[in-house]
Formats: C-alpha cells, sequence, structure tokens
C-alpha cells in the first residue's frame, strides 16, 4: 500500500481515489455523490478518477492542459484506470488514460503536465476581468440546491449565487450565461487536480434557452494557476447553438481574482 | 490503390495525402510548403495528415471535434499515421491517430466525427457576429506575405488584413487581437477537413505583445458548420498570459457570417 492509497480527509479525494493493480493499471470505485441532473456521475467527477490514476504516472505536479472524450455514461460502481506515458520531457510531461466499466471504455483523456508553482519572473497579462458577484455570504442558495435529493452533487458542492436560476422556474428566454461562486462542501481546499474536475460542476448555460438534455462529447481544461484559498468565482456561458450542438465555456477565478481554470465542452442536445 | 491514392487537385490535398500500409495505418510524405515563421511544418498542416488516416476509418463524414498534443516539432519528410478506432455510435464515431517521425510521436489526436449536413430544423442561436471587415478586395497584403521565402505557408495560403500587423515592424505595444480574412491560394474551397487545420493556420496573436517564440502544447477545434465557397473571416485573441502559458483562441467564419470553427489551444512561451 502507498502513501496514495491511505485514507482521505475530504470526500473528492477517497471519490475518486485508485488502488494499482499492475504497472500503470489502477481500480476506482465511482460514488453516487456527484450526479447532477441527469442518472449518472458527473463526467469531471469520472474524469477526476482517471486523473488519480495519470498523476501517478506522470512526475509534474499539475495538469496544465486536459482534453477527455466523453464516450458513454457512467455509473456508480467499480472501474478500471489504464495509464499510458506517451512522452516524458524536462518542463512537461503527456499521458493518456482510459476509465473503463464494464470492459467498455467511459471516457479517454490525454493530459500535458507541468509546474505551475509560482514564478515572480513570469509575464502576467490578462484582458479579461473575473465575475462582479456580491460576497459568497449576501448570495443566495437555491432551495432545490438544500435539499438535493437527485441532485447528489450539491451535498458535495456548495454554489452561491447572486440571482436565483431563471431555469429553475421553468423560465427559457434567459441569456446563457453564468456567474456564481463555488466551493466543496466538506472544505476542500481547491488545488490544480480538482480544477479539472469542479470545471464540469456548473449548471449547462443552454438551461437558461430551454435546452435541458445535453450530452458532453469532449472537454478540454487549461489550468492556468494554483488557487488560492477560498471561494471559487465561476463564470459559464455558450454563444453558439446550431446543427444540435454547442460548446460551453467555463471559466474559474480564484478569491485573488487570477484565472484558475478555463474550459470549453462540445456538447449534443439529445 | 484506392480512390483515396488518385491524384489530387489542390495542393493542402497533395500534401495531407496518406497511403495505406497495413490496417488502420498509413505513411504519409510531409512537404515544406506550410511553413510559418518558424524552422518546421504547420502544426495543424501536420494535425491535417493525421487526420487524413482517421478519415478512412470512421464512417462520419465531418470531424465535429478534434484534440491534438502537439509532442515534438514535425520535420518534412515521411512519416507513420497510426490510427485507432475508439468508438462507432449511429450519431458519431470517435477515433485517435498519432503521426509519427523517426519511431518518435509528433502529434497525438483524439477526434469525434458526426454529420453536418444542414438541417433546417436544428435549432441555431449565435450571441456572437463575424469579424467586421472591409471587402477582401479592400484589404492588404503584407509585403512580407507576398513575397514568402521562409515563411513558405504564405504560398499555400492567402491572407487580407484590414490594417498593417504592428509586430511586422516590431511593435510590442499592441492588442493581441487580429482579425483578417484567409483562404487557400490555389481556390481549393474550404471544408470541415479543411478547417480542422485552418484554425492554426494564424499569426499568433501574442506577437502583438512582444511574444515571439510560443509552441502549441494543445490544440483543440469545434468544427461547428460546413462552410460555404469563399474567403473565411477569422478573429485570433488571447486574453490570458501567465506562468510561461497562454491560451490562443481562433474562430472561423464563412462568407454567410456562420461560424463555422472555433479553436483554442495552450501555448507555452519559449
Amino acid at each position: 500500500m502507498s502513501l496514495h492509497d491511505t485514507c482521505h480527509e475530504y470526500r473528492f479525494d477517497r471519490d475518486t481515489a485508485v488502488q494499482e493493480r499492475a504497472e500503470g493499471e489502477f481500480t476506482a470505485t465511482l460514488t453516487d455523490a456527484w450526479r447532477t441532473f441527469t442518472t449518472h456521475p458527473n463526467g469531471g467527477y469520472v474524469l477526476g478518477a482517471a486523473l488519480s490514476g495519470l498523476d501517478r504516472q506522470l512526475p509534474h505536479p499539475d495538469p496544465l492542459v486536459v482534453s477527455a472524450f466523453f464516450l458513454r455514461p457512467a455509473a456508480p460502481g467499480g472501474a478500471v484506470v489504464r495509464t499510458e506515458v506517451v512522452r516524458q520531457g524536462r518542463r512537461t510531461a503527456t499521458g493518456q488514460v482510459v476509465l473503463e466499466q464494464g470492459g467498455k471504455e467511459v471516457v479517454r483523456a490525454g493530459a500535458t503536465y507541468g509546474d505551475l508553482s509560482p514564478d515572480p519572473q513570469a509575464r502576467v497579462l490578462s484582458l479579461d476581468r473575473p465575475p462582479q458577484l456580491p460576497d459568497p455570504e449576501q448570495c443566495l442558495v437555491p432551495a432545490e440546491f438544500e435539499a438535493p435529493r437527485e441532485l447528489t452533487i450539491a451535498s458535495s458542492v456548495q454554489y452561491r449565487y447572486a440571482q436565483r436560476p431563471g431555469w429553475l422556474d421553468g423560465e427559457v428566454g434567459g441569456c446563457p450565461h453564468a456567474e456564481f461562486w463555488m466551493r466543496f462542501a466538506d472544505g476542500r481546499p481547491a488545488d490544480t487536480r480538482s480544477l479539472v474536475s469542479m470545471v464540469d460542476f456548473a449548471a449547462p448555460a443552454v438551461l437558461e434557452v430551454g435546452e435541458f438534455s445535453t450530452v458532453t462529447v469532449e472537454l478540454t481544461v487549461h489550468v492556468r494557476a494554483r488557487p488560492v484559498a477560498g471561494w471559487l468565482a465561476c463564470r459559464v456561458f455558450t454563444k453558439h447553438v446550431g446543427g444540435g450542438l454547442h460548446e460551453e465555456d467555463m471559466e474559474i477565478w480564484d478569491r485573488s481574482g487570477v484565472l484558475v481554470a478555463q474550459a470549453r465542452q462540445l456538447a449534443m442536445l439529445v
């Protein structure tokens, strides 16, 4: 048993833990604590379990970019995680991981890891600004998120909105753009590893335009910095719906106003 | 010799052609006609050759999303393209492709294909608008692009700008945002396959802020519609530079004002 297999303080780490069963091959157990409005575990959460395997194979500490293809819905229960080291460099390393259930691929992801240790010499340029939200304490929790039954993710993750989202009341004429606060419910600090999952924890922006059934085809996330402690300010939006497809962008900014993750997915209306 | 091996009218098709040498495995010959300001063939072009192999393995006509990790610089000359069919569905199919030179991986890409045949029933929502450019005939060609020696891509692709880009004159205080027209020089119509390559044909937006050396780590492209004939209106921009990394977004809109491709890459300053 390696250090990785010891007990975890936080739910996200417990629920994405893997055990090595062969060189580069791991087992995981997906739980039912990360379900959104669908019947299956959230894709970002499943990707988190897959990356727990890849983390151990690559020497660099931080995922810089992850691209995941979602092939089939996951289900709570056992999974196998197979990793492959594609290229090891000095500054970055690239790997691939497949998470399978019942012998079928659920998610396949490529990832390049590097080191996001703060570098005071590095040039910083930001031409956008974080979501302008009231303090989390001034924001509201939609009642539906308070007593989650189906929506189990709302017991694992806390959300705070400036206004009640219109889609909760069946409004479909809104703008597919939402800003809100997010953090783990049990106080787990966000880090570069959890950000890869958290970019998929938003309610889809297209709910605001009446699209209630959408499945992710592919998700790419850039992790841009290590977040400071505290609530994360999130911005989720869609600009283009057409041909039965839409993109969804998600940005996560930390409490110090730094963009820490930037993600885009292609999703299919079903 | 299959139909695919017959001679091609256009340079892009000739230069990305592959020959099958085993089930799912192909050979390609990269040319020197797609070089930007670096010493090696453009990554989008190399990805195009890789996808020529994957095209033959998947039954759907259009790439919907492609994610490519660029592992090593390519060089003009022979390459091997290895494909894998990951999942075949009714509406989409997903595959993976690796392009190797000298036994080493140059690019590894995943792709989901589907069918972008126009569907008049499909909902269309667009919350952004195409680049506002003068007609291509009123735009200018930078002199550096007229007599390309190093910049061989400028003999394969035509560019038209409303203003002369500042970086050509060593200006480094600009905004990392550019809009311009683009098309193949030999009249090849753009299609969903060539768009996957063309999203990497822009001069990097960060040239305008004095960053002259940047390498792509990963590129994701969403192909959103089949383009109509004619010039393509392009928008390339970067919003965040930090930690030695930056993202670069590229949008391609067709002459009818439809967003046909949307891409983002993570690149490293070197």
